[in-house]
């Protein structure tokens, strides 16, 4: 069945949101791998490239899309599991990078700048109240700070839910509506980005509650932690594990106990973007837990997914693995942010280019295959 | 000992530019890495971005390089070995190419003008007469066509010597004098790109030569040959290596008896760029096996050399292996053209504008690591 863009309405359920997402559009991948084949290149010579062109015709049902309008999401929430000390960094650092982001001083601004994409930071729960002011030009795209602030961090996952079920849906909702056509213009491609000390606890928490992988085995060092404090952070996981009995079939009962306010976002974010047949670049390992959930709520959601990278975070790999997607490349990053997804936009954009502009054999007059 | 570019008259000897090549500069690529630890991010979260900041650093000389200009070279030649049946395309298709070059409908047309680089086209060997017309506009960068033809393509390998030990020297030369003065604005960088139907078999052979490998082991399917014609292309390479004896410690010899011009072409070009303090973008295998050569002639010019990705081509690897580079990402490419190293450049301006563009701790207000 051919479709496009079965559009909920604006304040679906989060299950019509689910059944909004349909499969990629045949016809478009159909045309796409056709003309692929006639480009003056042996056939299947740009690899993945070709792969990933097909797969963006299909997911937004054009023969030749461009990718013009890309945004950068970046959720920030902070997490009251750096109480137990996990990470290298005090958690004021969350809001402290939001106002770093804000002027433009991070490592996402400056590849926004260079990669032609906006960046919307989302304050979906950070622990500090951050000034109002929330739009400042960002040459070439904007940047914009949106004020979604459902609560003021998690609780500590090791002791008690990180969330209630109606934080959980209600930051999901604020996902899916990052999308919607309030934010104009509509954008073409998106990357999932996040910041949250303490997020890297959340994921590992997660992936190995979804994959049923030992903590150990999905547990890296975040921003960069001692011997020690990993053994800590690993017994952290261990200790919310034994208490919340996670069931791996219920993915959004997983989420309420160990997930963050910018990892249900992102949750949203994803299904959002999915009904709506928008490219999703997927970024490091919180993004790849969020990207993780969302596929557990709805399978069909992960035709629209595009892995950027591989990072050093070990449990990356294995939650990868469970998606199924292989990552464009491996660079030992390690910062979040959305930094490898928009990383990866270079490479969306010469698969496209090179689908829509190369010569055909008989426009440029070469012999074909013998 | 720092120093920079020292260098060498116009038609310098090869030995004199071999000399002229020094390591990198080691002042600058302190400055880079002490400023990258003043970031705001966690010390070494930018992984392989960090590294390759400092790299070009070390090659340029300067603490914040930025490579404005930026070329590809894409030298074009024929191969005698392709009356042996080892190529899925007729010999004609190397000028066909060429043309499609100049009319912008290639591959790497289409990349080129994506990350804003020029695209200079040598013939600098093609068994052809390619009309004079060389020089049209192409928008945003300039694309050339250099007339350098040393030979109307190589003898067939498997039965005599590719080239004279003058015309590998004068390949050579060709290659080095491509980054002097005479070609205006001086690149920031540059990348190595090829066509020449048969040129896979070359490769093989050369980096069989000099790895010492069977050449089945580093043997491809090139442009898409079948199971009977890759058993012939790696029999003719065993006759070929058979007939010469290579001796791996004589890397000219080599590639007299096995290369073809255009991979001497990029010897000369690696070792000129390498005097020159440019920074070099390596393609895939054939570029790889002009930059082996080049690295046996001239260790010093390794450190200038940015493995972009690893090919299909299963010789490519083990080439990558012995120079000890580790390449940017693997997308299963097998074009050539310098399409590869291409995709590579938005990697190196994000390194570059990372490193020259976030703010630090300081600037940010934000708290280092605890």
């Amino acid at each position: 069945m051919q479709r496009q863009a079965i559009r909920a309405p604006r304040h679906a359920s989060l299950n019509a949101v689910i059944r909004s997402v349909g499969p990629l559009n045949e016809v478009a991948q159909a045309s796409a791998r056709r003309r692929l084949d006639t480009l003056t290149k042996p056939p299947g010579s740009l690899g993945r490239l070709e792969r990933l062109a097909i797969q963006i015709a299909g997911i937004t049902g054009c023969d030749l899309p461009r990718l013009e309008h890309r945004t950068i999401f970046v959720l920030a929430a902070d997490h009251g599991v750096t109480s137990e000390g996990v990470s290298a960094y005090p958690q004021a650092v969350t809001a402290q990078m939001v106002r770093n982001f804000a002027s433009g001083g991070a490592a996402i601004n400056v590849l926004a700048r260079l990669v032609r994409a906006s960046v919307v930071v989302v304050d979906i729960g950070i622990a500090a109240s951050l000034p109002p002011g929330d739009r400042r030009a960002c040459d070439p795209g904007e940047l914009v700070i949106l004020h979604r602030k459902v609560a003021m961090g998690t609780r500590n996952l090791a002791v008690e839910p990180a969330m209630t079920d109606a934080q959980a849906r209600t930051a999901i909702q604020v996902g899916i509506s990052l999308t919607d056509a309030a934010l104009t213009p509509k954008p073409d491609a998106i990357c999932l980005g996040e910041m949250g000390i303490g997020n890297t606890t959340a994921a590992s928490a997660i992936v190995a509650a979804l994959t049923g992988l030992p903590p150990a085995m999905v547990t890296g060092r975040g921003t960069g932690i001692d011997d020690a404090t990993w053994v800590r952070k690993v017994s952290v996981i261990e200790r919310a594990l034994a208490l919340h009995k996670p069931d791996a079939s219920k993915p959004l009962e997983v989420l309420t106990q160990l997930g963050g306010l910018e990892i249900a976002g992102l949750v949203g974010l994803v299904l959002g973007a999915a009904m709506r047949c928008i490219p999703i670049v997927v970024d490091g390992f919180i993004a790849t837990a969020a990207a993780l959930i969302a596929v557990e709520l709805c399978p069909a959601a992960r035709n629209y997914l595009v892995a950027a990278h591989r990072s050093v975070e070990v449990g990356h790999q294995a939650a990868l693995q469970r998606l199924e997607l292989e990552p464009l490349f491996a660079l030992d990053l390690r910062l979040g942010e959305g930094t490898g997804a928009a990383l990866a936009l270079p490479l969306l954009d010469a698969a496209l280019a090179l689908l829509a502009d190369m010569a055909t054999f008989d426009e440029a007059g070469v012999a074909v295959h013998v």
